[in-house]
C-alpha cells in the first residue's frame, strides 16, 4: 500500500480544501495517510516574511478570498474568512499533536478548520479550542495541559523543523515516502497517484 | 459564445505549460480565446520584488523545477529549464503584440514557449528572437523594427497596465468578461467552464 504524509497547518486556509476531501481521496487510491500538523509561520519567517504571503500582496490576498469562494462553492463546503487572518494556529496544533496520538486528531483538525474557514470562527482563541475539544467529549484541561507540555511544545518545533528540512515552504503539502513534494490542494490527486504507483514500483522489486 | 482572455508573459515557465493547451481547451468549452501579453516583471517590481519569487525563495525554485519536469512529463511536453531564469522576455513580448495584430501572434509565442522551456534557448538573446522570426516567414528587421517603436513600446506598458489593474500579480491569468480571475494553468479549466457559464447566464437574461 502506498503512503502519504498531509502536512498542514490549521491556519492555512487551503489546507482546509485539502482536509475535508483527503480521507475520500487517500481510501480511493488506496493511500495510506498520515496527517503531520506545523507551524507554516514559522517558515515564512525563516524567509524574512512576518506575515502570511495574503495579507503582504494585498493583490494575491484579494485573489486568494475571492478563489476560496469559488472552490467551496464547486466543493459544497461553507466557506467565511475569520475576521482575523491567518489566525494564531500554534495552540491547535500542539492540541493536534496531542489528539493525533490518541486517536481523534483527524477529527478535530476537521472541526478546527470547519470552525474558522467554514464559521468565521478564532481557533487561536482558547475558549474555543476548549469548547471544541469539549464537544468530542475530552477534558479540555487535561488536553490543554498535555498540549502545553514543554516535550509537546518542542515536538512541534520539531516536526517544523522536518518540514522545512524536507523543503516545504507553504500549505497544504503532500509527501510520498520516496520524498516527493507536492503542494497545494491542486496537487492531491497527482500526489496520491504518485504514492499509489511509488508502491506498485517497490513491490516489482522485491523478489519473489 | 463565452469569451475569455489569457495574460501571460513569455518569461513564465507556468504560461508555457498553458499555452501549449489552451487553444485546444477553449475550442473544447466552446469558449473564445484572446491572448494578452503583460510584462509580469514590472508587476513584480511594483510589489517590492526585483527577481522571480522562485529565485527570492529558493525551496520555492527548486520546487517549481520539480513540479514542471512532472507536469510536463504528465502533459507528454519536452522541459529544460533554460540557465537564465527568469529571462528578459521584454523585447519577445514587444514582437508578440505586433505579431497577434498581424495574425501569427499564437504561433509566435508558443514557439517562443517551446525554444525556452522545451529547449532551454535563451529568449533575451536578439539572435533567437530573429532566427524564431525568419523561420516563421517573416522579416526580423521589419518585425523588430516595429516592435521597438515608441509607440509599441508604450503599448506593452499600457497592458501591463492593464493586467495590474484587473489585479494580476502573477502568470498565467485567465480573465472572464464579467470580471473574474482565475491565476495559474490549474484553473484553467475552472476558467473556461466559468466564461461559457457566464455567457449562457447572459443569453438567459437577453429579451426574446
Amino acid at each position: 500500500m502506498g503512503k502519504i504524509d498531509f502536512w498542514y497547518d490549521l491556519a492555512s486556509s487551503y489546507s482546509y480544501l485539502a482536509a475535508m476531501r483527503i480521507e475520500a481521496a487517500a481510501a480511493k487510491a488506496d493511500v495510506e495517510l498520515r496527517w503531520r500538523p506545523f507551524l507554516l509561520g514559522a517558515i515564512f519567517k525563516a524567509q524574512g516574511w512576518d506575515d502570511s504571503p495574503f495579507n503582504l500582496f494585498p493583490a494575491k490576498g484579494r485573489y486568494m478570498l475571492r478563489d476560496l469562494e469559488r472552490v467551496c462553492a464547486a466543493a459544497g463546503l461553507p466557506f467565511c474568512l475569520p475576521a482575523t487572518f491567518p489566525q494564531r494556529s500554534i495552540t491547535a496544533l500542539r492540541i493536534a499533536l496531542i489528539a493525533l496520538d490518541a486517536g481523534w486528531g483527524v477529527e478535530f483538525s476537521k472541526r478546527a478548520f470547519e470552525l474558522e474557514f467554514g464559521e468565521g470562527r478564532d481557533i487561536g482563541d482558547r475558549i474555543v479550542l476548549e469548547r471544541l475539544v469539549f464537544d468530542l467529549g475530552r477534558s479540555p484541561e487535561s488536553v490543554l495541559a498535555s498540549a502545553e507540555t514543554p516535550q509537546n511544545k518542542e515536538r512541534l518545533k520539531r516536526e517544523t523543523g522536518t518540514a522545512q528540512a524536507l523543503g516545504i515552504f507553504g500549505a497544504p503539502t503532500f509527501v510520498t515516502s520516496d520524498g516527493e513534494l507536492f503542494w497545494g490542494n491542486d496537487r492531491m490527486e497527482m500526489a496520491l497517484e504518485w504514492a499509489r504507483r511509488a508502491q506498485c514500483h517497490a513491490s516489482d522489486n522485491q523478489m519473489p
